[in-house]
């Protein structure tokens, strides 16, 4: 049986060791994230576990079982800088639990494998690139584009991971971890405020929502505020304005669409000044691919529309884009009865946000998620918070997953 | 007769002294600031005239008259980095060629005394205060407030003026020069599109703008943009966008109004975050008092409606105003008359930038600006330009204006 208050216990000593008044502070290749994986690693000293770093400090944990076929739980210790107590490493803890609990239930004959892994740097807070651990484990990494990221003090991510003892050049030898993999199981905190509205403490994730995140940049006529009269104007921020405003309807013509400009640099940027360049940044997201690309022709030809009323230019680069990732159905299913014999009650929905096991999904390995309800929809927040008696159940909820995975594992896997 | 190819000779010699590729360096209180002036200072060697510092840093050549009563030309040789040739120097330059040629005319026995200015740190472009030293003159200095002004590099404004032999303490007394002055001239490019649009070389200025500028903060919540639903968010750019929009009809109301918002900045500023706070700048600018308090209330009013629809709170905070000041009624007819006996055209019109000649004007001392036209209405720029027989035209015109302006200071003054 999994101890739900053993894991809200780990939650709360890791929170004292990592965090300070402004929030959690475990960032990925710090001081204090390496100091929050030594702490874990001392959990796993009473455990009947091999573990070890893989190439690119992803962190695995296998309990063995009569079958190589191996059930891997996931998550991550390290977060944004300011960050909350929750994000990552309670998917992270619940997973230690639900081994520890298996491993005395089976005693070391479990049906099958049963793996841990805690992913190196999902949250890319210090170099830009989220998803390290994973995408190398997954083989999508980026390396050559990646390597010379620097954070804000100038150090790039190759010095940073050789600090940490890895090797830039040999990362993408996390991907013989891929080996024997029948299922992938991630719990994690929603981050949005649709279950706490719904007033549901558990959710069950149908995957990813695709992204595209574009920066773009209207260019108008820098001119004197006050010698230039209205209408001789080039004003790029009027372009911009308008766009910040029409990628709200559409967006809003879909149900679980999102778009987002989270942020405007205006050139000269004085206020004696018309903007004559204006930068902003757009992040469109949803679960349907024909949905995102529609959205995003919207979006373009709306700023095309207004470049042109404002007698302004155009240009969109391209920051990064990711399809939408569909979990697996009979994952799905498993999850739905966990959630509802645990919580009484269940919803399916997206998740918004990425996650590691978007990179495991993308493979081809069966993954379903786990999502417990947040408080206020806050996250990446010092703030970011969850009911005691809800991550308790999440707790217990994803203990069940496991154990029909296990069965699942056994019959089809 | 002045020589208008002496001007152009003398701004061009000027340029190729202070101007790199990027324009003109003559950034007050700087080496190249002091180099333009020092050059200046060997063109005064062959007048028959006194010059001196004030305690501001001003620049006083004095040709006596007659009489002790005074006709001021004044101007500024300082830039903005990267400015262009004309702004400032041109009204520097022409007004030496007038006072030369007035030297040469009345040969030591003009009607009145006449002096030329070089005021200090017009632009305020290193420390962020304008009209520097035409304010100590006209007394209206705020040095409590400025002196710990910093530039870029962390230098603060007294240390600055230190390095230039003026003591911040003292500049007050530049108020002394005020003594027998009884109109004050100044010759300027547009530095906007009006007189290039309507064809006329030379223009009269009714007065200065009067301008309201404040920093607009809007406060919403900071959230996640892949997992926040679009209709759970409180989108503070949102709110700045609508009002971005919103000031362009308030201004176009009246015909000589502007308003702009030159600087955005989003909080946290990421793609990835719905914006939580956004600053934006507010410049309103009109000649008519009421017109312009009309302008401020219905922009407030907006934004409280803005911030009201996107469930966000705003806050507005004063950076700097300055009354309308109309210049003197019967110099604007001497001017009118200058003008149309130059350029056989003539057209009356604001200026929207400000200029020293609105400090001076506020102290009651009977004022006038003249315009030239501006190309494209480019100015604090390198391509800041106006076609060599329109500088021609304006030094004629100014010299005009002189000798009217004399006459009637005999009569009146």
């Amino acid at each position: 049986m999994v101890d739900p208050k053993t894991v809200l216990q780990n939650l709360e000593e890791l929170r004292a060791l990592t965090a300070d008044e402004q929030g959690a502070q475990r960032l990925a290749w710090s001081q204090i994230w390496l100091k929050a994986r030594a702490w874990f690693e001392e959990r796993l000293k009473s455990l009947p576990v091999e573990h070890h770093y893989d190439a690119a400090g992803n962190r695995w944990i296998t309990l063995p079982g009569k079958s190589d076929k191996a059930l891997v739980i996931g998550s991550h210790l390290d977060s944004v800088p300011n960050g909350g107590w929750l994000d990552g490493c309670l998917g992270v803890l619940a997973g230690l639990e639900v081994l520890t609990s298996l491993a005395n239930e089976y005693n070391g004959k479990a049906p099958c494998t049963v793996r841990l892994v805690d992913w190196a740097d999902e949250e890319g807070a210090r170099f830009g690139r989220s998803l390290f651990g994973s995408s190398a484990f997954a083989g999508t990494h980026t390396v050559n584009a990646d390597r010379v990221r620097t954070d804000r003090d100038g150090t790039t991510l190759e010095v940073a991971l050789r600090n940490c003892g890895i090797d830039v050049e040999r990362i993408g030898g996390a991907s013989r971890e891929q080996k024997n993999i029948a299922a992938y199981l991630e719990l994690h905190i929603e981050q949005g405020p649709i279950l706490e509205k719904l007033g549901k403490p558990l959710g069950v994730v149908l995957g990813t929502k695709g992204v595209e995140r574009w920066t773009i940049t209207f260019h108008g006529q820098e001119a004197h505020s006050g010698s230039t009269p209205m209408e001789a104007r080039r004003d790029a921020l009027a372009s911009a304005a308008k766009l910040a405003l029409e990628i709200r309807p559409i967006a809003r013509k879909h149900p679980q669409s999102v778009a987002t400009m989270g942020s405007v640099k205006t050139f000269p940027g004085i206020v004696t000044a018309v903007v004559g360049r204006c930068e902003a940044t757009l992040d469109m997201r949803d679960l349907d691919a024909n949905i995102l690309a529609g959205m995003l022709r919207d979006a373009r030809e709306a700023s095309e529309r207004f470049a042109q009323e404002e007698r302004c230019s155009v240009e969109w680069s391209k920051i990064w884009s990711i399809e939408p990732i569909p979990f697996h159905p009979e994952l799905i299913k498993l999850c739905e009865e966990a959630v509802t014999e645990t919580a009484e009650v269940s919803e399916k929905l997206p998740s918004g946000p990425l996650h590691d096991a978007a990179e495991v999904a993308r493979l081809g390995i069966p993954t379903v998620m786990m999502f417990v309800q947040s408080l206020n929809g806050l996250s990446h927040n010092r703030a970011e918070d969850t009911k005691r008696e809800h991550l308790e159940l999440a707790v217990v909820a994803l203990n069940r997953l496991a154990e029909k995975t296990i069965h699942w594992i056994q019959q089809h896997g």
